[in-house]
């Protein structure tokens, strides 16, 4: 077999059989291996940033990772904010990015360029292929990254993809546990727990399912400490039974005085909490000075074991957690807004539906709604970059096929990947995406007042920035220029009856929902 | 004033009075100031792949650099493909990037990432500015650097932006003039025409305007050399008046037959010509074994001198230049083809349109007919990396209000950027583009079939990530969606008609020009 059968074949026998791709000529034989290589689902995408954001969503719903298939540096280039967010959120990902053959890389033909430099910001482990007989086994190494919830970025040059690999395939790569968070951490813990300081648990960077949010409860009911999530998880279990743990604000100023009395703060997976931007005169650190933190846990240890033990030692295992019940909210009338959104989002949503949330503003006071729906799963935006939504939808569709996936989007973001409706109608995904569309950067708008620039006011140009009417986009026709059918609400009524027709039926949708600002 | 002040202070005394821009909070005190500082026009997109386009068209045709407004390393690495595109063509830039405040760094907040790694691959010039006191400073530097026709990067962090900075802005910076192409490189290549040996001039890398089109013609006609163009020039004049000389095919197949003969290639500007991808068994270097390879001038020596001494060294200056005569197609009837959209396009073109193009395969006889197409300027995709024509044509329209922009575009590509669309409806930019939809990626049939993967025909998977029907694109209603009216021709009648409207008319207007594939 040639260099990308190798490669290609090493990635199924490690059951990563998706690749979200979008190709050009120095990538032609390995899309040649597709048809050479049984088992792998390729899903063609329009965009490399809708690739990007639907490989992590797909590796987020299915517990594994997806590959990707890049065109070069520009190709990673235009992957690049969305892989920035799979690493933001500890999303595994094997990249796979096609390069001039080695020996053409010293004639600086006009797609050349450092793709190393590129790819190092925003993977765990950059590696470039040097011969075809390599290539499996730095697939393997890939993987094995992967396995563990890194960004793993491989570059295959075309002679390794189209040369002879005598060696062929590895098999199935051995992950090594997770490493064992050591007992003394654990005491340490414990000790401070019962000496009556003000502690709070908080978990971030991995996903927060039942299970881990179950634990954390009972820990805090045992405890008497608080136990939280930081702000943008990258998967939480929500919804009717699902923990009732607190979240950490977005904002800053609340989320300083939402944690100004904790004095042990203890990290399980997530970073020492910082504001996510800096502004002038307010501390970048969330937490008190006086504060304590403690990485009880990083990303590469074992948290469930870590629960576990914490469960045991405080005599946790027994407490009944505290969950929250269902409680679907009356329908609104009249004008429509995000509130009256909410309502029905919350109202229609089935049962395990995935909820993949870039509606910015608009979403501030959605999820209080939803923190009472039937049981679902929610994707955060992990590192920031907008235009996450709409391709995240695309892999969390294709990783869970009988699960209806909301993609709860801000205007603004949309524009960024809207080519993921696309792939979308190409592969009938179960997708219903609502457009909040109130026409404004409204974040920014919030922003500018935050930062104090101008004395919190923006000027004519300033604000002619932060909008985006004139022209107003219609995401109706945008939709439909795409082959996604979809509706535009302007009343409570139309948004009710649109979403429960979307909740009915099965396939891609569109709701350009227009609505007020929230701020 | 503030650092931002100052900085735009120093922009715009240096004639740097446009800004492409997406904003983020980081660049809120930048913003703020362009109400603050008089002369900068800001000239919003939604997506930074589609500025950093614009501002590489508008740096084209104004003859001086745009600046970019960008968010942090996502925003950086969403513009990634068209810097690239620019920096391959030496198209001047000023990119200002956002990032965190000098302090905020260190706590890896979710958009922090290593921006200088993303920047260097795409830039000549890299800073990032430490003090405010060092903005203006450091902004001359990379005017400098632009004036020159490179692109300079440089970091703004959000501290730098709101501080104050007593010093002010910079005045204009002088430039030093490019370097002198030394005589004896001069002598040597006379000596070598006199010698009758076989030469080929080929200029690329830089604008090829009349005077250097003429220039070069007379110096062939004077000499017998060979006189020629690289592929993909960023700028060349075409049409009636311009300089009949040669260009390098873009396929390595007919290029190497077509410069087989030459025995000295002289460089003005262009690299050696390398094929643009690797192909199994074929040279990289598409001039003969034999042939002797002399940059005779690089792009930062001054190659309108050389001309000038080639000119009187020759005793060429009194030689007629051979030009292009004025010769308008017919137009064509019956079902819509590439043929006949390109007899409309060169029959209705006005005088000194300006045409982007990356119409890709479609695009590979029609400049045949535009050849002798009225006056005009024709910007070309320099650094292979697509997406680059509807943004271009954004910056074009800007640099050049009183001519018409042609956008001749490729499905495929269009769907990369399709967002620039936005940007023409919102500052009504005088463009009409034509999308040459064949619903394939042509251009990859026709690679796959070159790599030889597969023995030329893809397998129904590797055929099914080629092909971009199912579901057809509508660019219609994606144009209108934007706000930008739109039409779809499936006729030649249909397209001569919708066509000679949008020349006679102006503002934004779109053709979606259902045509079969070329090859």
């Amino acid at each position: 077999m040639n260099g990308a059968e190798s490669l290609l074949t090493t990635l199924i026998n490690n059951g990563i059989d998706v690749c979200f791709t979008n190709p050009g000529t120095s990538e032609m034989h390995f899309v040649a291996a597709l048809d050479e290589v049984e088992g792998m689902r390729c899903v063609l995408c329009l965009f490399e940033g809708v690739l990007s954001g639907a490989a992590d969503g797909y590796a987020r719903m299915a517990r594994r990772p997806a590959s990707t298939l890049l065109h070069l540096g520009p190709g990673l280039g235009n992957a690049l904010a969305n892989v920035h967010n799979a690493k933001k959120g500890n999303v595994p990902m094997v990249n796979i990015v096609g390069d001039h053959a080695t020996y053409h890389v010293k004639y600086n033909a006009p797609l050349t360029s450092d793709i190393d430099s590129i790819a190092r910001p925003i993977s765990h482990w950059v590696h470039s292929s040097e011969k075809s007989e390599d290539i499996a086994r730095d697939t393997a190494q890939a993987v094995l990254q992967a396995g563990h919830n890194k960004v793993a970025t491989l570059m295959l040059p075309a002679d390794v993809s189209w040369g002879d690999n005598p060696g062929g395939a590895e098999e199935a790569v051995t992950l090594p546990p997770l490493a064992a968070v050591p007992q003394s951490r654990i005491d340490d813990v414990v000790a401070k727990l019962k000496a009556g300081k003000k502690c709070l648990f908080m978990i971030g960077g991995v996903e927060v399912d039942h299970r881990r949010g179950h634990a954390l409860s009972r820990i805090g009911k045992a405890s008497g400490a608080r136990v939280s999530t930081d702000v943008f998880p990258p998967r939480v279990a929500r919804g009717e039974g699902s923990a009732a743990i607190e979240r950490l604000p977005y904002l800053a100023e609340l989320a300083v005085d939402h944690i100004k009395e904790v004095e042990e703060l203890f990290l399980l997976g997530a970073l020492a909490p910082v504001s996510f931007f800096a502004y002038p005169n307010q501390p970048s650190e969330i937490y008190s000075p006086e504060c304590r933190v403690t990485e009880l846990a990083s990303v590469d240890e074992d948290i469930d074991g870590l629960l576990d033990a914490l469960l045991e030692q405080l005599g946790a295992a027994d407490e009944e957690p505290d969950v929250h019940a269902l409680n679907l909210p009356d329908l609104a009338s009249g004008d429509l807004d995000v509130d009256g959104a909410a309502r029905a989002i919350t109202h229609f949503m089935p049962e395990n539906a995935v909820i993949v949330d870039e509606s910015n503003t608009s979403g501030t006071f959605i999820s209080l709604y939803t923190t009472n729906a039937r049981s679902h799963d929610l994707l955060n935006l992990t590192g920031g970059a907008i235009g996450y939504g709409l391709p995240a939808a695309v892999g969390a569709a294709v990783a869970c096929p009988d699960r209806k996936v909301l993609s709860l989007e801000a205007d603004g973001s949309a524009m960024y990947t809207l080519q993921a409706l696309w792939s979308m109608a190409r592969e009938n995904l179960d997708i219903t995406v609502v457009i909040f569309n109130n026409r404004k950067y409204s974040i920014l708008e919030l922003e500018f007042s935050r930062t104090g620039a101008r004395g919190g006011t923006p000027g004519p140009k300033a604000a002619s920035t932060l909008q985006i009417g004139n022209p107003d986009l219609d995401f109706v026709a945008l939709a439909q220029g795409m082959g996604v059918p979809a509706t535009r609400a302007t009343t409570a009524e139309q948004f009710n009856e649109q979403f429960e027709q979307a909740m009915k039926g099965k396939g891609p949708c569109l709701i350009d929902a227009i609505v007020p600002t929230v701020f």
